[in-house]
């Protein structure tokens, strides 16, 4: 393999022979509280690099630009090359975590309408919530690129809504990251999985036990591995 | 004089025998990082009482809609009684303090336009940003409130900036508070001194002693009593 041109948290680049292509390596690393907690998830680069590519070609199928190209082997995932907007668009169905630390909602509370919110994504700041105008203060997109990964987050939001639904798995909130390619083109990039996304599952109603995600590490509430697996198994199973 | 009806960090609101007014003490309690940080600054109660009276007046000269009567003591004001709104909305024209913390922006950094944000007057979340999403979600205002909080505060930072820049003064950033009256109305309350603006001299350059409000305190810059004291000469020196 090549020399890497990156190594994240979650998954390292590597240069292809095609300047347009990357191949991204999902590894078995989970961090949580900006990085503040550690830890590995045992088969987690092959689960999620599964689940994302499900996911970024179903979405491609219902007409989303993706950075998707094909996965050559199971924790490896062929990408076209973007621009990252340094920006998290995150979507919310229901409160939880850092919008219930911050408004007092309970977790759980159903939204009576998605929240799209944008953070700039900057691990040295935390990756703080952003206004519209402290947004367009810093730069980080112009106006019609804002009014664009807000349609377009609206947009996924009802396609993995129902998709999860399908699977028993109520789809709580969850990060896109997108990007711009050489032409100018904004594609949703990074990855979609248990590490991104909150997931509930629908069979159960105690609030530990359900989850489903990344906060089973955050909040030590064990069976992490058998969660994301059951994860992938399900979106595996859905037909669409 | 009455039983209390409130204290808070710095002022007590007292009844008066008209059930729409209240009589406003002002304390030389300060306060600071949500309350964790605890001093006095001696005098500070009558200074900022003066200061916030000589402001008041001179919006309401203005056509700003306030909720001030009189001073009928030194630290004392009689006010209309209004339902406070749970915002606190901040207007800034150079960035300092959370807004350097949250985007990375150098303090002193002079913002194109300025930035007028909603913060969510809730003590025990820590005054979090708010988004315009977040403040519908948790109905604290209606639009209407909104685009004239919004209206109005553009405004009232016109007209307080240019007469700070008559006392010498850059007025860098500042907090507002707003209620309705028994009829609906829209009111400025609360107060407007060195502890809700961050206020530089004009003829110094130093980043730490051209500080005259909260800030000296906040940061132990020491002088704090003689800066409040400068800021009301100033104020009461400058006539319009
Ligand atoms: N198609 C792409 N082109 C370029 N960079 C990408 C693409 N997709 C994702 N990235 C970036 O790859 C990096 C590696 O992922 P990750 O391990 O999650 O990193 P991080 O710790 O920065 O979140 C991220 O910064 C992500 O934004
Ligand atoms: N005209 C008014 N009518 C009713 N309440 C007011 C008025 N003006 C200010 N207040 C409220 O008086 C309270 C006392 O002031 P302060 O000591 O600054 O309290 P706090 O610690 O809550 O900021 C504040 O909650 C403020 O919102
Ligand atoms: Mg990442
Ligand atoms: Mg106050």
């Amino acid at each position: 393999m090549n020399e890497k041109l990156y190594e994240g948290k979650a998954k390292i680049l590597y240069p292809t022979d095609d300047p347009e292509i990357l191949l991204t390596v999902f590894k078995d690393d989970a961090t949580a509280f900006n990085a503040q907690k550690r830890g590995t998830i045992a088969g987690k680069g092959e689960i999620n690099c599964k689940i994302s590519a499900h996911l970024f070609q179903m979405l491609e199928g219902k007409g989303i630009p993706t950075h998707f190209i094909d996965t050559p082997a199971p924790n490896q995932m062929r990408v076209r090359r973007v621009q990252i907007l340094p920006l998290e668009v995150v979507v919310r169905n229901i409160a939880a975590g850092s919008l219930c630390k911050q408004t007092g909602l309970p977790e759980g509370t159903i939204l009576k309408q998605p929240l799209v919110e944008f953070y700039y994504k900057n691990d040295g700041l935390g990756d703080p919530l952003l206004t519209r105008d402290r947004l367009f203060l810093l730069e980080l997109a112009t106006p019609e690129q804002v009014d664009r990964l807000q349609a377009l987050s609206r947009e996924i939001n009802v396609i993995l809504g129902n998709f999860f639904n399908e699977c028993g798995i109520t789809l709580v909130d969850f990060k896109l990251e997108f990007g711009v390619d050489n032409r100018q083109k904004l594609l949703l990039a990074d990855e979609i999985s248990p590490d991104t996304c909150r997931l509930w599952n629908q069979s159960e109603t105690d609030p530990n036990r359900r989850v489903l995600d990344k906060d089973r590490f955050r909040r030590d509430l064990g069976d992490v591995e058998s969660a994301y697996e059951q994860v992938l198994a399900r979106v595996l199973g859905v037909r669409s």
